[in-house]
């Protein structure tokens, strides 16, 4: 992650959610979900709930967006698809959550769940999955990390030379294929150096 | 799912995994991952690895491809941030496993379950979500069974007239508008009745 | 699993749990249940809750029936028992649900859910998990995946060339003999090859 | 449970093991599993590990043989078919273990785990799970104890006036629906009253 | 497990939880618990509610009693304490189930759950738990069933040559001491062959 | 917990594990185990690693002896006996561990788990747990807080007026049963006041 | 979260961990870590390895550092202490990751965990958790989203109008005396408004 | 721990909590929450519910502040820093209790669940993970025991020569660094001898 000086606005960002929390005071049976967002400033009578932070006390990171992190996936599995093999994809950020999961037609049922923590692992490392393996020769214990996955198939994705997502593929013959069509998947979204 | 009589072929795919199975064999270090579908029927020494069924013994059950989970998925968030709304998606069959997920940009971190659960509980009783939470006034005790989330925001989808899926929408700040994204997602891959 | 083209019926069919519905609306206490297939089109009110899917978004699976199941189960543990071992026996599908168990009288209890794990090994890799044992020389963290057990007694089942389920056998005192009354369920709803 | 006072036989049960474990002793890769009953008594060097206890420590208890579970659960199956209805079932004993599941064609994929645990409240209680939901009126939080469903489904199985497994039933638009499959499982291995 | 014929009598017991029965139909709010053994035999009209079951559908186990199994467990923590070691100490029956647990003053953290697994361990494969460490040079996977622990501390108890329960104990600084306390263990509650 | 001010002893505990660890350095196979307490001082080559902290930095609190907490779980469990009530027991400290835990020979398969929690929760709030569900009614939210059961059958046991255990039963058929012989057992280690 | 066209820097940021990562390859045992940011830049042989994503590719968000995340937990503990309160606090960030947690001297042990889900409730609604309470009247389900805990105690922090984090408090024997020590801990960060 | 012979004192401590009783008594809604201590002694009609147990049932143990734990954290945490390191750092106590954790700024996501299994390994055996993992060349199984990880980074706590806390460490790129910085942690509240 990076971590730079940043200027903050000044400005007052409108609160969009009070339709929203007006709906809910209405009492409208089932109307309220897993809301986000809901800034609440319709009372005075609570200031303290409200509260913005000094700007010292916050730091910035980066992440892929969505769009960018589907792009990436459906590109893997279409390498996949393209030499006839049957995989599951999935996207991880730097804070280990999964940002995208794709079951490929057919894959295993297993090679979902592996695909997520291959994610996991190449961007805990900024390192392809493959690599890694290498190195339980000198630290075997490694692989005994709650989320990790040490199998080929894995590729971390990088900003400003900063790990920010991985790429998991699971599901081919081989760990070579699973970790060439995540690369393919992290050339979809990426420039090459 | 549906459960018709079918013809079976009687032509022998090709085998196409054995190069597969040759590298693992020649011991290449962190070739051989999450393999799937290598029917090995390369020696004859263990016949009986690999026995196939009697065409009676199998049934056959629809599902949504992976390319019309992922259309309905995104049709699903494009609604959402169309309305300015933040929220994560999943699209879950009928065996209950996920397909897809999308964690929205600046969704709130509860949203990612919230709509995988939400599109389970939808494919399960093959009704949106909205309508079962008023069946828990009858028996409230529905919710307590494991995967389920009675909010709105989940739609099922239909093919030929059995469920096949569920779309899950989390975030917005109601489960109404959530359930209107869902419903995008849902008409994006169908034909309106 | 098969991915083929497939002809759809047009034909409507009849929505059977009106019937069920009704007796919800009706509040009856305690009558709700973990209801499935309840295709609601009793209101007008809310056409867009049930779409159904273009056909093209549409692909099939061949699955066991729970009956091809059942005998393939219950075979595994009569031809334990002709041997006087006592064991637990699962059958999972190729998405990696279990299908049937059945815990064996006197069987140990760590076998019971050895049983479902070998199942679901011999499935996802389509390969006897006696078999297995063996890739773990070249890649040995492939039995970190999660759900898998790489431990002899798993037999996988195909249909068309595909594998469609897995029957897992454990609690005898050598994995071999778990294996063979895995193959010998297999073989009950086989036709050799 | 029963407690009755037991004589015990004298007579020293041949053991049937050993070849097994002479297996594992030579070393044959992969020939370990999941093993059973493999009292050792080859070795005069440790005596202390095989201490037979008193008979006075010893307590027995009734179980349904696994056949008898099966056959209860497929009766229970049938029953649903008969009227169309695609559910799973569970057997589950007097400790809670699983003996039997059969996860129904074209039943939700809630139904499965719903069968489970009715089983298991049903057993837990001895009581029908349709009559344990009228309970939660008074006490609200029974339905919090870890591994139950209160929810229509759920039918007892006794012996000598004493509990000794739960049949449960999951996937019918209706909880009665259930409970009148799970009763006619029961039925089907018993004497009625 | 012993699988014998058995007589079973005829009498009927008397149900002596109607009182209970009747003072949750009072309404009194608390009163219900986590019941047992209500055999509800109070109201004619749902007969299908209490179904014995034929004889021959039933088995019968031989158990500890949960005296016998904490005065093991107090057997083995008090050899323990006499050697100044800490540590906790468990008892496991043949079903799996943890019958008694005792945290031992001091004892570390881990050992706790350690004594389960042990016990777990000893019982399903009834063997010493340091004798099985051996057995995973020949398969070294036994030891990634769910709920074992390879590691010494851990002893069987057999009835009539079969096992039906496992001591384990953990927490001292080898697990040759830890063994040497749960033999301890068995032979308070033994008789020494 | 208590926090009182309190002299450390400035002497020097011999280290009597030595022996142990040096077994483990001599690769005794399966020699070592869950060791606790082994103060390893015998290199001099890494003073780091064993830093002792200083007194202002320690806090001590109060814990039930591993024989009383067994003497409340016995005093309980024959309480129910006496009433031919079948019962589970546990006793945990104001840490949340439990310190011992009694299967009642016939309680039923939920009692074991519901004793823990009833245990949990009444030294959690210092209360029975049969007062404790009443406070449900203005905050019913309470029941939500992992770990807890807001049943009738905890009762709290203090020392100094502070928490320091509870005891949990389950498996009577009334929650004022349980909480009856919960008080029989914290009575058998008390003063009355 | 906030989501801003942001520039971003072409230089390339040094990489500082090359000497560790030859510390592994040299083999040093147990020298191996759970390392972070180790940008693998040193062999030119495998460039796919390490892709850096398009600028449109990423977007920024806002998080506490850990240095105020503490400060926040400490200010919480504090204001507890000095009405002689005994509680447990955490801070959570928007992606739903614990950044600190403190267990309160004396705190009960259900505190810790609960802290950890109302900062995660406070900051996924962005509101304080008192006042989440009341919306359950109108969706009661809300309260069963996995992470949460709809218990006063809980307080939101936010940057330029956004949440960021959650500040939760449990221990205190009311909620509303939780959540002032709650909001002085957002109050010890932030700018009052 | 210790286990010292204590005098306890016989002052009745003030019952401090009676106000927040009579809240909860008042129906205030929301106004409970997880509280701790709430010793009530208010109404004479249950003095059953509070029963101090005697003194020979009691044995104290010494803990770690919380204000002691943060202060280790913090100076591990700054240790790491100080050489550009991103760790996140946790402190354990020797119940296996988290006291601390701090998430640092750009750790990576593995990081945080590494740091408290570290310490929680490093109070277990009160030894420095980075022996520990020698151990397993004579025990390898020792790693499989839940809650451990056998990786350089943890750093026992102790006191009158007896574990009472571990300190953490992970992220840096060597488990050597992770373990310098967490002796840091402990050196920053100790006396070094």
């Amino acid at each position: 992650m990076q971590h730079k000086a940043r200027k903050f606005s000044t400005r007052a960002k409108a609160v969009t959610t009070t339709a929203a929390l007006a709906a809910v005071a209405a009492g409208v049976t089932g109307a309220v979900s897993a809301s986000a967002d809901t800034t609440d400033t319709t009372t005075a009578a609570a200031p303290a709930a409200v509260t913005a932070v000094k700007d010292k006390a916050v730091t910035t990171t980066d992440h892929l967006t969505v769009q960018a992190a589907t792009d990436a996936a459906q590109a893997a599995l279409k390498a996949a698809q393209k030499e006839g093999q049957r995989v599951s994809v999935a996207v991880v950020d730097r804070n280990g959550n999964t940002l995208v999961t794709l079951r490929g037609d057919g894959a295993g049922p297993q090679a979902y769940e592996s695909a997520v923590k291959k994610a996991y692992t190449a961007v805990a490392w900024n390192t392809p999955t493959s690599r890694l393996t290498e190195r339980l020769k000198s630290a075997p214990t490694l692989k005994d990390i709650p989320g990790t996955l040490f199998l080929a198939g894995g590729a971390p994705v990088t900003h400003d030379d900063t790990p920010i997502a991985g790429v998991g593929v699971a599901g081919a013959p081989s760990g070579d294929l699973d970790e060439k069509f995540a690369q393919a998947g992290v050339a979809a979204i990426g420039n090459r150096r």
